[in-house]
């Protein structure tokens, strides 16, 4: 990592030190919601793009390039591993994730095979490749969670709250850990393929993990989730920890061996940095559909999450979710503008 | 209303007095998990049998007969109510309600007719004929939140977590109270023709309110809500207020002027009590999807339940969301002999 990258805005906000302003980036800035990244994907499957490391170096530049947000994140999807460890997945647009087979018991999760350094080969090079285009721009490792790779791979397609992975959880113990285990596993070489390839945070998108009371992902998440975050210890890097409609939870996932946690729309900055373990630092939290609105319900909404980002231990401003498809390029640009232009709370540094 | 109803179980939950056990029913009790609802239906669209008063009564009887639960519920669909004030809607199986022009207007909500006792006869006649089928048996009347009613107007289809109402609600604040004073003028009305009919109690539906933040609900939602309930003041009925993934939203929930709180399964009974005012009864909460598990699995989360709605003033045994399809109805069957053979708490009365 160069010296201005281990000093960018973005990496000192992860390690709560004082920032000369808020950095921002925004979950899915790559991808549906650019023209750019429509004309790049045109003709390729979303899975097949995900392999090709060129494909993946140009859609992971294109909102850097047209925002000019304190950090890149590597494209991807979150079946990206499962696929790579030889689970038949495929990608249905408007669908979302199918599995051919979907998990019902131990030799289903037997048939999974291990993730191996070079089944992730194209990963690593598309790290390489933009870390070297970068500069001073910190690139962000990429991985779901298992808990949410566990969602997919039981239910098989698409749900609303995933009720049968949550009946397996409640039903039989032998089974969710071996499956939890091998996703762990999974999950903690995909993102270390990534670290050792020169990203120099990572994000860990737990995106369904909302969908549970907190004493069942306490019991059937967070172990596995901790083995993930604990293989990244050593040559450190942020790691960054998120899931939607995670207000009961915000505690618990703190608690995984993080520096950051991510948090949706519905809880407040304040209120989260109340729930939160001392010395993690918060990400968030503008609700993606205020940027449907017009431009002064924007600002408004955003001033009010940057000022109460102000009492957390460290800020980065993001959107609560991904970016929605319909939103205007434009509005994120300006958005980004906005951010940059507001100066950091009492922690910032006067430059 | 009978003594004998006046006295059940259910109702005597509902205003915190002691109970022999604690009464049961299951929101979506009535439908898709049913093979004699799936026989009475067939043939027949979904609205068209919500306003088919003799398809009504039999639907919302047959879990009554089946399981023995202590309430009987309305069957009905959320988008009713606004079929009958003349807005264009119909229910696509699998996909849900479509709505012909969604509301992005002024005049769009112009549009929307006025609701007046005779456009839902058909529920009144329902009800009439349920009240004298049920004897001793409480009947709750059904209506959607206004808010979810928003939510089907302003998408126009299916969304998972309705974006552009969310826009709508933070751009402009006008078209937001004329859309949110008619749909609660709708509600009410829905609501008081089923209790002048001699409905027991009512529940609303606000399904979606939980993809809201706190602040956000307290401004564009609570106000109409209290609307409806306090349209229901007087001749008191119990009123309960449900919605799904709402514990951010449960303590404004309990001041929307109800005497019970409907929970999903995500906030344990004895948290959820700690967050609703005081002198306010819970509904819920065993997780739906646990009703896929293994009986012992079932057992032990639903004996959890029971005992942390000890800690409550009142409590109604419940989901927390709705029967799922998959459901065995002996399972839910087993579950009312369960919850029926658990003894109430201290506030209990030795009988």
């Amino acid at each position: 990592m160069t010296a201005q990258t281990a000093d960018s805005p973005f990496l000192r906000a992860c390690r709560r030190q004082p920032v000369p302003h808020v950095p921002v980036w925004y979950m899915r800035q790559a991808g549906r919601s650019l023209p750019e990244y429509r004309a790049t994907r045109a003709g390729t499957a979303m899975l097949d793009a995900c392999q090709d490391p060129e494909l993946v170096t140009e859609i992971t530049l294109q909102p850097v390039r047209r925002y000019g947000v304190d950090a890149a994140i590597l494209f991807s999807d979150i079946v990206v591993p499962l696929r790579a460890a030889g689970v038949d997945v495929e990608i249905r647009p408007g669908v979302g994730p199918v599995i051919g087979r979907p998990v019902r018991s131990r030799g289903d999760v037997a048939r999974i095979g291990d993730l191996e350094p070079p089944d992730v080969e194209f990963a690593a090079a598309a790290v390489r490749m933009l870390v070297a285009e970068l500069g001073g721009t910190p690139l962000i490792g990429f991985a779901g969670g298992p808990f949410t790779l566990a969602c997919y791979l039981v239910e098989g397609g698409p749900s609303k709250t995933f009720e049968r992975t949550r009946a397996l959880l409640y039903s039989d113990p032998g089974l969710w850990d071996a499956l939890m285990g091998k996703l762990a596993a999974i999950t903690a070489m995909f993102l270390r393929v990534q670290v050792d390839a020169g990203a120099s945070a990572v994000q860990l998108f737990d995106s369904w993990a909302g969908v549970l009371a907190a004493e069942d992902y306490r019991r059937g998440v967070l172990p596995y989730t901790r083995r993930v975050f604990g293989a990244l210890a050593g040559p450190a890097v942020p790691r960054i920890h998120f899931g939607v409609g995670t207000g009961e939870l915000l505690g618990l996932m703190s608690e995984a061996g993080v520096e950051v946690v991510g948090v949706d729309w519905r809880v407040p900055l304040d209120e989260a940095a109340r729930r939160v373990a001392p010395g993690v630092a918060l990400q968030g939290n503008l609700d993606p559909a205020a940027l449907l609105a017009p431009w002064p319900a924007v600002e408004r909404r955003a001033r009010e999450v940057l000022e109460l980002g102000r009492t957390a231990e460290g800020h980065v401003f993001n959107l609560g979710h991904g970016v929605l498809p319909e939103t205007d390029p434009d509005t994120l640009a300006r958005l980004t503008d906005l951010v940059h232009s507001v100066p950091a709370g009492p922690g910032g540094m006067a430059r």
